[in-house]
């Protein structure tokens, strides 16, 4: 098995009312912060058989309006 | 300004129904996978002057419950 982290985000040009959210939050507490956007992250041990792109694709996420991309942790983050 | 990406996922150790549910779900469709966590992501630009640990942890997280990470996007994922 192979640890891997998806991270899950709204596709860029759409709105993202939860970032949106969290950044008039920081700047009303002061913080210098621009274009916040908020997503999702999934991470999983994955056997060598699965496929990612169909498991998360069908599965995961909608298409039509998130885009994602996979990051594979190294084995000392296997928890 | 950076860009930054902070990745949250609940602690160790502490359920995480919501991965759980992921987690189940993908079995039942045959997929190999074991150890699910399901955790939130958070984009943004931010300047140079901001003081990253204090914003993450005082505004971001629950650090009762809640880990996070941070990685630098490289200026192409700027946006």
């Amino acid at each position: 098995m192979k640890r891997v982290r998806v991270i899950i985000m709204p596709k860029e040009g759409l709105l993202d009312p939860q970032g949106r959210a969290v950044e008039e939050m920081l700047k009303e507490n002061g913080f210098n912060v621009e274009n916040v956007r908020v997503g999702k992250v999934v991470e999983m041990s994955v056997g060598e058989d699965v496929d990612l792109k169909t498991l998360v694709e069908k599965y995961l996420i909608n298409p039509l309006i998130e885009e994602y991309e996979i990051e594979e942790l190294s084995p000392k983050d296997e928890g």
